[in-house]
């Protein structure tokens, strides 16, 4: 159904003020959720509240996210998230990214004991808005088939963002490493619908267009091992350099009993290094008029319109949960 | 055919004296073309070496690499190949990568005016050898389709390399944005052999098996949309940041009339700065096995072990067009 992204927004503030989050926070979080509703990535925003509502509750995450600096030398910055929001983690950790770009050119900012921040895109655009290339990695549990077989990785997504100007919004590539999003499999579910083949294999590898068999058994990665490939990387990088789990020992957000445990990494890229701003923009100019004359969209073009009339589409399942979870709490919304 | 690796090397070296490279330079473009064959990249090897004699004979390409500073700043170096070997450029700018990764945590440094380098695995093991996180990126001319058309982007590799311990060869992932890499369609269509549906489309668009329509239509991308997105950040990342050519104009090793113009961007990440390495080999030892479990291998270990006997395979036409190109140069090879 359509939903106006404004009462989103009221929605999202009202439910996690409920749930003990910081005003700051709630901001952030709440900021990361319409963007998600605002760039086609509906299965990355409000639908993921009541999972956070359940995991404060049963004390699986913290309210409150103690979001502390374990290193800072040079261009890196390492910090723990402490089990609180991957959201407001990422935020301040893409800043202190930023803020080391400024200085040295570039900053690499890792986060561990994180928690699923929503959509990588959120957190490279704030580097796009300096005018600096921003990078944003994360691991996530287990989806990814390797062989056919069970899964082992994560989806493992992957940010780039770049600044355009003028109407244009900003180059923002955000995708996971496997065929389509697991937030696409379980929307599916939730709605009720087959997934295309290709996609997903069962739990014993078989190819299936059931999305709770597909949930059962792991997403296919793009490009066979190249796919396969890049999601150890960011699990590598992302997971293992940060502290966080990795190889496999990341848990679902959705986690009946366990802490998420995963990890983020942020970089940010400063282009005055390179080239001043606007030799920067004409030449990226040429390159979206190239992109544009080949009948193509650069990434993040086509989302990009989708939340521009203030409107956004949410299935009937998904609005439901939401009253049912802000009556839990005593609050009004939708 | 089974040849020695000694004998390419030395063939490799032969040439290359010949041809008016200095010997550093020759021992760094030599080792990327050995690194290739011990690395089950045989289209990146010696097969190349004629390409370059004809472009160095028409003036195209200069056996002399001026490679020289453009900027350095902190974390940031950029580089100018003054249309040299981009083997060699490429192997000083990550030794920089290096450098500025000691200093400052993270380096990145930039190379225009360049020509195709080989294979990127070759560059970002060096900082792997270093114990940090190796990235080699560079664009290529137009070889990847965005919407089943004509080609626009390159197929523009990544590679990503990381240290490992004991009898394991480094994690070192490197890939091609497409299906396939051109290299492979080259050497089919030079063994006369068809190539497998679902890698490339010909001039119209249309899926074809034959080599040479595939050359002369366009490469698919690994995941449709996402692998063009990757393909894109690089051709940007690569290609315009560095000052290079970019958004299709970056020309083929072995365009009769042009030079390349390609670009390339090196990174190194030092592992210190998030563990301490003792701490991060037992963490890998634990990844690796976690891979091996599922059954699959880690990036680079199946083509680590091609060349470990001291032979590879090649095509006798490949072998052919070496012996030809050292009879006219008056020197003996393989």
């Amino acid at each position: 159904m359509r939903v106006l992204i404004k009462d989103i927004e009221s929605a999202s503030n009202k439910i996690l003020e409920k749930l003990g989050v910081p005003l700051d926070d709630m901001k952030i979080i709440t900021e990361s959720i319409v963007y998600a509703h605002e760039h086609g990535k509906p299965t990355h925003g409000i639908g993921r509240l009541p999972i956070y509502a359940r995991k404060i509750k049963e004390g699986l995450m913290t309210p409150v996210t103690h979001c502390q600096e374990l290193y800072d030398g040079e261009a890196i910055v390492r910090l723990d998230c402490n089990n609180g929001f991957g959201q407001v983690a990422t935020y301040h950790a893409m800043n202190r990214a930023i803020d080391k770009a400024k200085r040295y050119g570039i900053g690499l900012v890792s986060v561990c004991h994180s928690n699923n921040f929503g959509t990588a895109g959120f957190y490279s655009r704030l580097a796009a808005k300096e005018n600096m290339v921003g990078i944003a990695i994360a691991n996530s549990a287990p989806a990814i088939s390797l062989r056919g077989g069970k899964a082992l990785l994560g989806t493992n997504p992957v940010s780039v963002a770049l600044p355009t100007e003028g109407v244009l919004p900003d180059f923002n590539l955000d995708m996971a490493m496997s065929n389509a999003a697991r937030g696409k499999i379980r929307l599916a579910l939730q709605n009720g619908e087959a997934i295309p083949l290709g996609l997903a294999v069962d739990v014993n590898g078989c190819d299936t267009t059931d999305p709770a068999r597909a949930l059962e058994g792991a997403m296919l990665p793009i490009g066979g091992i190249k796919g396969a490939g890049l999601a150890m990387v960011i699990d590598i990088m992302a997971g293992m350099l940060s502290g966080a789990s990795f190889g496999g020992d990341v848990r679902n957000l959705n986690h009946p009993t366990d802490e998420s445990n995963c990890g983020h990494m942020l970089m940010a890229v400063d282009i005055k290094r390179f080239m001043d701003i606007n030799t920067y923009m004409r030449k990226m100019d040429y390159f979206v008029a190239k992109i544009h004359r080949a009948g193509a969209m650069f990434p993040g073009e086509h989302g990009a319109a989708s939340g521009k009339n203030g409107f956004c589409d949410i299935s009937e399942k998904q609005v439901e949960s939401i009253r049912q979870l802000a009556d839990n709490l005593k609050v009004e919304v939708l």
